[in-house]
């Protein structure tokens, strides 16, 4: 975990999410793999995650910075959850 | 629009987004552009959009493919809109 210079705690990872979908009628297998980050009590729960844990994320997505496109996941919200649901935490980063 | 081997039309451009949004307590702008890709009838619709223009639009995200893990917005529903909304067509390709 780190700290903004106002002090607010920032916590990185990156999040997988597979599952199955019905796309234009027909089902499919969905993967993706996207950064995450929270920040605040978010970056707490973040932080505590287990790695490979499930979690339901609620939040936003926008880009890295001015200098990167790169799409970043905000969690707002963190659920952790037992067994079967979607998202997984693959990484943390300091 | 491009077609797939079974016939099925697909249609790829940029989605951009922008919004003001609260994270943590404080307002902030948010900015992201994804690729967006639909299939069947969705596709027409994402074909005829305008460039530009605003629309919503419901689906999901995977990768683009095995090779790549970048993040590409698959939608089902394509809603255009007058006006205020967030999503905006920047691009489409063949």
């Amino acid at each position: 975990m780190r700290y903004t210079p106002a002090g607010i705690p920032v916590s990185e990872g990156r999040l997988q999410h597979h599952s199955t979908l019905i796309e234009n009628g027909s089902e499919r297998q969905v993967e993706v793999e996207m950064a995450v980050l929270a920040l605040g009590d978010a970056a707490r729960w973040l932080e505590a995650a287990p790695l490979g844990g499930m979690m339901r994320i609620e939040g936003f997505i926008a880009a890295r910075g001015r200098n990167s496109r790169t799409p970043v996941i905000h969690a707002n919200t963190i659920e952790y959850l037992e067994g079967n649901e979607n998202g997984t935490i693959l990484q943390e980063e300091d």
